[in-house]
């Protein structure tokens, strides 16, 4: 069905009525005014604004109480529910109600930021790179970026990132409000969470619960917070305008043909193989027990989900019609620019340089990944040792020169994940440390003399059981000893994952060096170059592929039509149990199936709108025009996972939860009265 | 580095020096006799044919001794020497020698095929099909080879395949000498046969010995052979033209770009994403113990195997030039046919019926694969149902309207599979099934209607589960007992697993039906215009894509040079006791430690040369201008995978066992002197 459907997709140097990931210091409120009958006016952005939240691992949030109530996905809370759990209390399949304050736990790695302030300071950037190339370009980038961020992170509680928008045409200052005191309030049963489980993962309709609820909290008390998002009496309406505001992860949408043809050839097809295999090794590694099982669920999730996600890509790149139009969006970009001469001067050359460093790219992606980007040796216990070997290298230089995750600025988030009291299982590390020590092997050859310097005479089974036995890593004191210790601990250490991460230091760095000074560097300048000529062209009325920083989109509820089936926008509640078949993940949990009665079935579960999403998403509230919940996103359709690539406003769905369902089992199914207080604070709960 | 490399890949319409899978009675000995000096002539071409064998299961074999000695790879002897063994008995692990006539012990599924003649078949093939397209074309052709066939097998010793060449541009009908009683003489642990494992596989330099020797018994005896290939006494020699005498499997040289193209966006990356996934599951299951690894060890050799090649096919066609040297050929070879009225009329509009047909083929090609395919059925027990259940179905019908595999001169394979008493396993059995039911229903979606109806309310695990254990079909006598009752049997059965073929067969029928009648019969016909095509353009002074069936191919034994680095083109086995590790995959068997001071070190091991093979080539004898075995095939090397699209004298390598290696160890390790005496009757061995 894709096949036909897709070549339907057109591409234009604009946007789509409904298209765009739009920057809350660029929305275009006129536009939707025009469409859709309401403005947005700036007070009302400015609240949108503060009430919407970032996990810093990678989702989306929104604030949902005066007392620091957050909301946001199962999955997206998912590692800190299982970090919580242990072999008698599995907290993903039972779920996780705290009745009272003192019952709130703290998750060990979650951090909430909320967006303060948006600042340009692309004149800044540019001032120092002016004419530059190569090392020079990525030096001075490097550097200004560390200054930058460090006079404005006055504090561990002020965050600071300078974002890259228009893949280099502008800069940006985001400050956020930082918290790292994040308890975990309510999570239902994984079963209900993520009903359908990866059959039903990326598509329409659904039946899903995928919610979380956590607390801020600042010096031991829940924080009272100025703005937030009440719940709305009804919810989502079909044919509603809805806004979602939340931090799209990445997007490609302005990538070169070189990028896409590395992407669709070469990057997709390899690490969806890649995932493939670590997928089938998860699998069969679940059916060793229960506790096997819960101990890789939330590795498993990741695994398909990125599985899923990469195959959607692939199959738009993949798509003859829609790269074609690739083809002939940037030929026809090419040629106005080399039509007027001043355009041709400055910026004809970009996609040389783009192609040319695509081509070093694909000649060192492999050695790259596996070894700088440690998969390799994919473990928690090497991650930990080679932060803490890099960290009392780093922390020696000046703060203009170090690696960027080793910052003043970036301290608390490295800090954070070091001494974490998440759990680590022996029996995960070995897993994927085998499994990563294997593809290393395999994918640099047998006969390679890193490969060969890092595994010896052993097998990567032998290696792995031998590093994780040997290590004293997991233990949050010994990892906090080596960190104060800097580097004279580090050299002392006999911990063989630290003389590990020791022995792979050189090479990995030297990996690090080509990507960041010969490589990307040139690809940021190409993308800096045909971003101003699209600036020259078109003025700024476009958005910024995405960048895990705050968008705003905006779209309809609103159904597809998929083949001559019209699929509507709204599912209800009753449906969860017509497809209850007792067997995951079809099965319902024993909460749902006790209160079957007290749920009224007709309630809206969840729901589709053609809101332009992606990935990091997750969890963004969807609101309507009072600024009020009406749903929570949690996925998209099939189609959304080209989105990647470009948006199709007929397909693209954007999937959330609907409010109304979100009421209505915390108080039919959980019984959790205060929690529906807090939320509907004059609920007329039924 | 393999992007620089495949680069320089020349592309043109005529075979270069040394390209070519040559079919016997074209084979281009004047052009041999010009560069090598040596002309083969029809009575050295007629004794070679007579002394190369088929395994009709999918590899090369020679005749090596006068009293019906078989060599060919362990690889191919795999299924054999594990159907051999059981729990107690692990010859894969430990070798096989039969000292003895007494000692060597029935193949259950090995067929050996002797090429007797080659007959033109192409004007009756091309008199039933003249004017006919789509379904008319279909069932004409597959009448007329159903009648061809039987009347050219007088009796099930005689086996007669109708042979598709040039892609439809000729069919040549082979008639081969069929033997069943197939029994297994020789093979090496497992660990010297494929040292090295998955990581050198398709490498050279290489160190293995991967031979095994079967025997054909006729009538309880050794059969008798007139004509065999001795071994030389000093093997093979740097520089020395050698000749390859196999059948390569398939080769895609002549695909067009439409087909090219889907290998490359959709067909290979996702075959690769299951092949891994499998490959994870296989990996994992391995750790449950001794055992589960000793029955899993085939399938595993088996999907590793076809997952590098198909990365290595992936590899090729990703390459930017290569593919851009493809499109040109194809566009100089239309531009041509396009400029000469005669055969523009009758031949231009081949490639867009092709065109057609192949996104027909992507439309249908997952339901295709999972369910016809049987791939979502992945089960021996399900492929025996279902062979009983068509064969009792088709039995019924005229022998020209069955179904390929079922026509009266295919009926001693199909006996042959069905009356196997090779042991199924049980957990490997649940391991594939629920496996494929997972795909079936991920590939297919869950909504879908066939897999509700397959998959009811139970999970995948839990389906597949009952169905082996419901199952009576592991008991040859119960297949029997069916085959014999024919369609009532089949009818009144309440076996699962035949009940589950019934229930599927209509579907599977009708996605058959259209594969072969609307698909296949269009892209058979473009191929067949395209072939005449280039008949009238360039005569017939060119080789067929492969099609498992007896070729010849030429070359030298040569190295390559890889970088800056020189490979020589022979390595020797004191290189096997430097590299071993003692661990797994490079760990010697006790035999090779045991008599290490015995091996001479400096005798050759295994060794290079550019003969153009592929997969089905494992196990065809290298032989000198004497005809005399000078070393064995069981490789390529990287660079030869991408010679399913195209061949690179300057890189691909097909990689042998040395005839010298095999006649020391043999001697030295194995101490198996009647066997070398049976090769080389006046063995001056050391």
């Amino acid at each position: 069905m894709r096949s036909l459907l897709l070549a339907s997709l057109l591409f234009s140097s604009f946007a789509h009525a409904d298209e765009g990931m739009w920057t809350f210091d660029n929305f275009p409120s006129d536009q939707v005014a025009k469409t859709y009958n309401f403005k947005p006016e700036q007070p009302w952005l400015d609240k949108v604004r503060l009430s919407s939240a970032r996990l810093a691992q990678g989702c989306s949030a929104s604030f949902v109480s005066a007392q620091g109530l957050v909301m946001t996905n199962h999955h997206c809370a998912h590692s800190c529910i299982e970090q919580l759990s242990d072999p008698k209390h599995d907290y993903i399949k039972d779920g996780f109600y705290a009745k009272t304050g003192a019952e709130e736990r703290r998750c060990p790695e979650m951090e909430v930021n909320q967006l303060q302030s948006i600042a340009d300071v692309t004149p800044r950037m540019e001032e120092v790179t002016k004419g530059k190339e190569g090392k020079d370009f990525a030096q001075a980038q490097k550097a200004e970026m560390a200054k930058i961020k460090q006079e404005c992170a006055k504090d561990e509680n002020i965050r600071c990132d300078v974002v890259t928008l228009y893949e280099g045409g502008r800069y940006a200052l985001y400050q956020y409000r930082r918290f790292q005191d994040v308890r975990l309030v309510f999570a239902p049963e994984f079963s209900i969470a993520f009903f359908g489980g990866d059959p039903y993962n990326f598509t329409f309709p659904r039946y899903n619960l995928d919610l979380a609820f956590v607390r801020i909290y600042d010096k031991g008390k829940p924080i009272k917070m100025d703005n937030f998002f009440p719940f709305s009496q009804d919810g989502a309406k079909e044919g509603e305008l809805v806004f979602v505001s939340g931090h799209p992860g990445r997007t490609s949408r302005e990538s070169s043909i070189a990028e896409l043809t590395f992407d669709r050839d070469y990057n997709l097809p390899r690490r969806i193989a890649y995932a493939s295999e670590q997928r089938g090794i998860i699998t069969e590694f679940q059916r060793r027990g229960v506790e096997a099982k819960r101990i890789s669920n939330e590795m498993l999730f990741g695994v398909e989900n990125s599985l899923k996600a990469m195959k959607g890509q692939h199959a738009a790149l993949a798509e003859a019609n829609f790269f074609a139009a690739k083809v002939k969006q940037e030929e026809e970009l090419r040629a106005k620019i080399a039509s007027k001469k001043e355009l041709k001067d400055q910026y004809a050359g970009a996609w040389d340089k783009i192609a040319a460093a695509v081509k070093q790219t694909r000649d060192i992606s492999d050695r790259y990944t596996m070894i700088e980007g440690a998969r390799g040796f994919d473990s928690d216990l090497f991650r930990m040792a080679r932060r803490l070997v890099r960290y009392s290298d780093e922390q020696k230089k000046p703060n203009e020169e170090r690696l960027r995750e080793y910052v003043d600025a970036s301290i608390p988030e490295l800090k954070q994940s070091l001494f974490s009291e998440a759990p680590i299982y022996d029996e995960m590390e070995k897993l994927r440390l085998s499994f990563g020590l294997t593809k290393l092997r395999e994918i640099l050859g047998a006969g390679d003399p890193f490969v060969q310097k890092v595994l010896g005479k052993k097998s990567p089974d032998q290696l792995a059981t031998e590093l994780v036995k040997g290590s004293k890593l997991k233990s949050v004191a010994e990892r906090k000893k080596l960190f104060e210790g800097g580097a004279a601990a580090i050299k002392a250490s006999r911990d063989p994952m630290i003389m590990l991460a020791l022995a792979v230091d050189p090479e990995a760095r030297s990996l690090r060096r080509v990507m960041d000074e010969d490589i990307t560097s040139q690809i940021n300048k190409g993308h800096e170059m045909i971003a101003k000529s699209r600036f020259a062209l078109y003025g700024t009325s476009i958005y910024p592929d995405a960048t895990f920083t705050l968008r705003l989109s905006y779209g309809a509820v609103a159904g597809t039509v998929e083949g001559d089936k019209k699929v509507p926008a709204i599912t209800q509640i009753g449906g969860v149990y017509d497809l209850h078949t007792g067997e995951d993940p079809f099965a319902l949990p024993p909460s749902w199936i006790k209160n079957r009665n007290a749920v009224r079935g007709e309630v809206p579960m969840n729901f589709a709108s053609n809101n332009d999403i992606i990935g990091g998403n997750s969890g963004s509230p969807v609101i309507n025009q009072k600024a009020e919940i009406v749903g929570l996103i949690f996925d998209g359709n099939i189609w959304s996972l080209g989105g990647r690539y470009g948006f199709d406003p007929k397909l693209n769905r954007a999937v959330s939860v609907h409010s109304s369902a979100i009421i209505e089992s915390l108080d039919k199914v959980y019984k959790a009265k205060p929690l529906v207080n807090e939320l509907v604070p004059k609920a007329a709960t039924h």
